[in-house]
């Protein structure tokens, strides 16, 4: 496998990512077009992804829970944006035991219909609100184009739904998880965020309100990352979910969903990787640290094997995920390709003279050639190693931000923009027009990514004036946004 | 919810269990016939019934993966014993995005198909295998008559999957995955299980043998909880899964699959409940301890729930699962009764004496009244606590295993064995034809759940005398199996 060369990044960074996730493994193509398997490597990253958001809901009190995969028909039906929404996306069950069924069932593409339909039995009084939920499943939406963890017909994710009393309650709710999400890319990714309000055509069909987290792959396109709904009264109106408050009136909930998906290890891949292959951020790597022992005779394999092994033991005891790897017939100029491939955030090469001094050769992957390597005593190796881990995690961060920045670009007329988006993202007062909105879209293929709920730190400059005019139109407008062409 | 009395098991074993799922909180019904919604209380028991087993998978070295939903029809008709099997229990998707498909796709029952058609593609050579894979996910068989947890449309489960060079290896790893869920079901359910070959009426469609664990439920009937499958070189031929050996010759690999699903659920509600509710196993309770705070003044209201809420920082800080129960507008008489009801393993109270003595009592949910009650001080809590979940586990096994001897009778008769089934286990010997195995079902509504690997543990009374004759044609037998009534 490691000898079959990826292309650049310069060269074609659609088919460096493409055979990128083959060659590591991550996941490969399964029969049903557009559908994937995600082989071992990629579900233990996905794994780790997992356990850094569950810790974070339980945490602020969300309880996990299973809603059926198979939803009525009529359910997706019953609230107007919703459907118009999902209707041309969904997998539908006909037949069911050998028999056509009275009703179609779908596949879920998203859970709040058949969420609401329980709550509407469940929640009677103010004291059952808030209700906080979680789920981790896997969803089926009919794309057309699709490509490996970015997008495919069948994707996992968590979905989050809560309902509450109050609007107030429920709009600190949909910013309180977008906060999760950001807190998350940032320190556990090392992919900084760029955390804002989607525009009325991008937003959550079904949604008054939906935020985003955008991050900027390596080819400066935009990814939205994860997304937060505030859907109002919505789906409670719709499904009947209703309470009664403390004055004995019956009032319908206000509802929040949220969600982030295996798109998430697609920009793991597209912000962090390079062209020797994928560079892990340390604290989701499947494998944070390989020992690569290096002899010819079997002299010197009888004195470093066991140092290799007692050293894993050592690691594995500090917490480390780590691998050594013993295979036979591989050099070990091979091993360290193969595993600089994978990504694995630190490569401990452990020689015959290296055991006679009692030390190593530390390896980052962040920072391929000598400028990486580093020599530590045996005896200090997992403090060390510990210590690396987080300035690779800091430094993955910091050189994310500076690209983005450095490829973000403040667009103050249209020609500006025009050019921005060329090359990244273009960062312009808009009026909130859709019509501008579509137009700019139509024009350059960038869609409006988000508006910044801090628009000081899109660039890192301070700058905050107050209003402008609107790239595109040149009326007055009050808010800037981020446009971009997008996966 | 608690003031509703349910009905005791002698009255009504069935709908015990059916008001209990619903009283405690554990599952719903689903809006589509069959389907269930599994709560938050359900869910978070499934969880640690998950890291139990996943922690045990890992251990013997096998990796998580995630295969799709969504498989073309025509994959599950290549193997001739899964189609007949599978066949009748098939969810159709024939129309996706909006158009009738060409091929139909089914909802996976199983993954068998989909996972060896991938195998066909990634495994090459000797140096491939073992492939030991597993995959937690959800699975559909359109059941006619369902129960919640026992029998779902949609049910969770773990599928294990693997491929091996050797029968004698594949063997090996189906024997060993039946151990793993016997350690499981014995050291974190405290459910005493009986390990055994299914009969080839019994077993799954498409293995060559098939290997359960067998648990008997509060009503004395029997209930599959787990099944390992040698699958020998049935998939890899309908796949074209093969190998090259060390010899340069092409083999077809060995396979086997084994799975365990949220049935497990229903035989922990089934065999530990009583007629005041359920009653958790300590390491799988979602919550393993509840503080019950008492005081009828505000002043001791707060002598009272300051030190609850120290105690339960130090029980939390012990990695025990504490739940202190401050609800207001409840008496602790309720509370007591709606824990029981909720199974958690010890009740802790605290009034305003227990603290005068730095002491507090603790009332264990598997011994009722006063004599699982005990007193201890404060400071000795967090370890008398841990050692009382030990004596708990033990305890209620042992319950179990004592029920179930107990109900078991060896029937040397035809008679004997009617007789037998009636109220319980027949272990009798049988010829090991399909014949008298048809007969028997057919006429007693008992079917032959397994033949015991360890014949002497069933009733514990060491009795392994080498043969006998068959329980219905009275030719001789050299096996022992256990006849009856099941889930």
């Amino acid at each position: 496998m490691a000898e079959e060369k990826l292309p650049t990044r310069a060269e074609d960074f659609s088919e460096w990512y493409n055979q990128l996730v083959l060659k590591a493994q991550l996941a490969d193509y399964a029969p049903v077009r557009g559908c994937m398997v995600v082989r071992p490597y990629g579900w233990a990253l996905w794994e780790n992804i997992q356990q850094g958001l569950d810790r974070r809901f339980k945490a602020t009190g969300h309880q996990n829970v299973a809603f059926p995969l198979l939803i009525p028909k009529s359910f997706i039906e019953k609230e107007k944006h919703h459907v118009e929404g999902f209707s041309p996306e969904l997998a539908v069950v006909t037949i069911g035991g050998g028999e056509k069924l009275a009703e179609p069932l779908i596949v879920r593409p998203t859970s709040e219909t058949i969420i609401g339909h329980m709550w509407a039995k469940w929640i009677q009084s103010y004291r059952d609100l808030p209700v906080l939920m979680n789920q981790w499943n896997s969803v089926v939406r009919w794309e057309l184009r699709t490509k490996l963890f970015l997008r495919t017909l069948e994707f996992y994710w968590q979905e989050g739904h809560t309902a509450h009393a109050t609007r107030e309650e429920a709009m600190e709710e949909t910013k309180q998880m977008l906060d999760v999400y950001t807190d998350f890319a940032v320190n556990d990714a090392a992919i900084p965020v760029i955390p804002g309000a989607k525009s009325d055509a991008e937003k959550f069909a079904g949604a008054d309100i939906t935020y985003s987290i955008e991050a900027m792959m390596g080819d400066t396109k935009a990814l939205q990352a994860g997304t937060s709904h505030f859907l109002g009264q919505n789906f409670a109106q719709a499904f009947d979910v209703k309470y009664l408050d403390q004055t004995g009136q019956l009032q319908h909930c206000w509802t929040t969903s949220w969600g982030l998906s295996t798109r998430m290890i697609g920009a793991i891949i597209m912000v962090h990787g390079d062209d020797q292959g994928l560079v892990m951020p340390p604290k989701l790597a499947p494998t944070q640290v390989v020992i690569v022992p290096i002899y010819k005779t079997d002299e010197e394999k009888s004195s470093v094997l066991p140092v290799a092994k007692e050293l894993k033991a050592q690691l594995v005891k500090a917490n480390l995920r780590v691998t050594l790897d013993e295979r036979e017939g591989f050099s070990p100029g091979w091993k360290f390709n193969d595993w600089e491939m994978r990504g694995v955030p630190v490569r401990v090469e452990l020689g015959p003279k290296d055991v006679a001094k009692q030390a190593a050769m530390l390896a980052r992957r962040d920072r391929p050639g000598r400028e990486g390597k580093v020599s530590a005593l045996m005896a200090d190796l997992p403090a060390t190693i510990e210590e690396l881990l987080v300035d690779i995690h800091q430094s993955m961060h910091d050189k994310a931000l500076a690209f983005r920045r450095a490829n973000t670009h403040e667009a103050k007329t249209y020609d500006e923009l025009k050019k921005a988006v060329e090359a990244g993202f273009a960062f312009s007062y808009w009026c909130g027009s859709g019509d501008c909105e579509a137009v700019i879209k139509e024009e350059t293929r960038a869609t409006m990514r988000c508006i910044p709920i801090d628009p000081t730190s899109v660039l890192g400059n301070g700058a905050s004036d107050g209003s402008g005019i609107c790239v595109h139109c040149g009326k007055p407008a009050t808010q800037r946004a981020i446009f971009a062409r997008a996966y």
